[in-house]
C-alpha cells in the first residue's frame, strides 16, 4: 500500500482511509489552505492529517479514548500543528461553524448529516465514507431530505501498473473496494 | 463530468486534467499548503489551478501563446494569485529550484525528467500524465537512469453510483481510461 | 459493441443481453453439450440464442407477442433448432424438469426463483441478470430462503485495448454497468 | 477463485486459465457445439477442458512431458472425451485444419500467428492469452502481418459482491489482471 511521506511514520489502526479516497474528497470538493473542516470519527488520524496537510484548520471528533490517544500520537508524529482532536460524540451535534467540508467516517453517519447541515457554509460539503451500498441508500436520503444539492456517489479503483524489463502489465492482485464516497453540498 | 467548483467557470480546452487525476497526485505526492510546485504543459490551465489551490506557488511552462493566454483568462477566473504562466519551452530547462513537485502532460516528457530531477528538492515528486503504456515505459526508464526512487505507475478509474427511487445501480456509460500517472521520487 | 459472427444479423431490442455477460454464466456454470437450459423473458433472444449456441436445447420464456416475434424472426436468422419460443407467463412456473441451468432477466425475478427450484436438477443453476443492487439482495435473499447452495454474485467489466501506432491504451469511454450476475446451485 | 463443477476435481498447476477468461473466448467468437479447436500449449488442460466442454473437437499442443501428463489425469478426471493432447511443439507448425478457434497461451504466441492462419477455417478467430503490453503489442502486428480481420484486444475484470446481513459490498481484495485476450478473425 502506497502513502505519501508524511503518512509513513504514523501507526495504523484497523483502518486507515487510503490515500485515494483522499484524493477524491480533495479533488471534487475543491479544499484548500483556506478551508475549515471537520472530521469524525479520527480512528488512527490519517484522515484528518491528510486533510490538515491541505487545509487552514481540521478539528477531529473522536469519542473513543484509545483512537484518541493514537491519533494525537499520531498527529504529533506527521509534524502539523492544525489538526485539534475533539474528545465527543459527534451525534450529539457539531460545534463548529462556517465550515467548508465535513467528512464522515463511521457507521450510522447519515445521522450526522443534519448536524454537518447547520456547521457547512454555503456551497460546503459533507462527504460520507461508506463500506456499503445500504449506508449510500440512507446516507443519500438524509441528504435529499436535508436539501443537500449536488449530492452523488463515486467510487475509486486505483490499479498500480508495473514496469518491468520483462514488460508491462497492471497488478495481479489489489484492492477493488473500500468505501463508497458520499457528497452532498449545501 | 464532475467539477470542484473553483473550476465550473473555467473554460475548456481540448483535454483538461481531470479531478480524479489530480487528487491521485495531491494524495500520493502529499503536497500541502507549503508546497512549490512547476507544472507544463499549461494548456487549459486546469491542472496548474487545481495546484495553486492546495500549493503556496505554481509554475506552469507554456510555450503556445494561444494556450498560455486561455489558461491566463481561467487563472484569473479561479481568482488564485498563487499560479504564474511562464512563456517558456521546458524542453530546454527549468529555472526554479528546491521544488517539491514537478507535473508533466504533454507529449515526449520523459526529455524533461533530466530537468526536473535538477529542479526538485530531496525528497520531491515528479509526475508524468501519460495517455499511452509506450509512454509510462519511457518515462519510467528516464526516472530509473537519472536515479529517481520510489518509481511507481497508478491508473485511477472512478465510477459514479446512481441512487434513485427505482434502484441503486453504477452509472452505465464512463470513462474508461484517461491518463496514466507515473511517479518518480528525487 | 462487439458481437460474435452468430449475433450480427440479429434485431436488437432496447436492452440485449452482451457477450461478455453470456460468457460469464457459460463459465461459471460450466453448461455444454449435454445441457438443457430454460430463458426467461426472451427479449430480443440475444440470451437464448448464445445459449442456444453450446446448450442441446433451450426453451425460452416470454409473454409479450412483440418480443416473442422479434425473437422468432431473430432464433430463424441464427440458425438454431434447438431454440424454442414459450408465449407463456413463467411467473406462474417452469413445466420442464431435470434442467442444468435456469437463466432470468426480467423484474421481480426473484419471485421465480421458488420455480426454478423445482425445474433444475441436482447440481443445476439458476442465474439472475439484476442491473440494481436491491434486485441482487431480494435474489440473494430468495435463493437462500430456497436452500440453494454456492450463492454468489459477480459483476464483469471489459475494457477494450487500442493498439495503434500512436501507442497502445485502453479505450477512454466504455461500459461501466450493465447487470449483476447473481448465481444459485440446486 | 470460483471453478464451475467440471473443473473442481482438477489438480491445478502453477497458473491455469480462469473462468472469466475461457467466458470473454466463448462469447466473442461464438464458438458451440459444431466447433473444432486447437489450444496450445495445455498447461494443466483447464482452457482444454472448459473448450471440450463447448466444443466437438478439442486438440491441445504440449511438449514438455510433465504438463502433458497433468493435463492427461485432469482430462480424463473431467470425464470429457473429445480432448486429445498432442506432445508436439505448436512452433513447428499446426497439422489440423478447418478449425474454428486457435487458442494460444504461451510465450512468444506471436510466431504461430502465421501456423494458425493456415489452420483456421474462413470465419475463424485465433486468440492469444497475453499477461504483458508488449506482447500484446507483437500479437497484434502479426496479426495485422497475417491479414487478420476484426483485430481486437480486451481485458476482463470480474468483481465479487458480497451480500450480507451487514450489507452488501464489492470484495476487497481481487484479481486485477491475468491476461489480455487478443482476438483476430481469418
Amino acid at each position: 500500500m502506497r502513502f505519501p511521506p508524511i503518512m509513513r511514520n504514523l501507526k495504523r489502526g484497523p483502518q486507515v482511509v487510503l490515500p485515494k479516497d483522499f484524493g477524491m474528497v480533495a479533488a471534487f470538493t475543491g479544499i484548500g489552505k483556506k478551508s475549515v473542516v471537520v472530521d469524525a470519527g479520527t480512528g488512527s488520524g490519517f484522515l484528518a492529517i491528510a486533510l490538515g496537510n491541505i487545509a487552514k484548520n481540521v478539528v477531529t471528533y473522536e469519542r473513543r479514548e484509545e483512537f484518541a490517544k493514537l491519533a494525537e500520537r499520531n498527529i504529533k508524529a506527521s509534524g502539523l500543528r492544525n489538526v485539534k482532536i475533539k474528545r465527543k460524540d459527534i451525534f450529539k451535534g457539531i460545534s463548529e461553524r462556517d465550515l467548508d467540508l465535513v467528512t464522515l467516517d463511521f457507521a450510522d453517519s447519515e445521522k450526522v448529516v443534519k448536524h454537518a447541515k447547520k456547521a457547512l457554509k454555503e456551497g460546503g460539503y459533507v462527504v460520507g465514507f461508506l463500506p456499503n451500498m445500504e449506508q449510500v441508500r440512507d446516507f443519500v436520503r438524509e441528504l435529499e431530505k436535508n436539501k443537500f444539492s449536488e449530492v452523488f456517489t463515486m467510487e475509486c479503483i486505483t490499479r498500480e501498473i508495473l514496469v518491468r524489463e520483462t514488460g508491462m502489465r497492471p497488478e495481479n492482485m489489489g484492492l477493488m473496494h473500500t468505501v463508497y464516497l458520499t457528497f452532498g453540498r449545501k
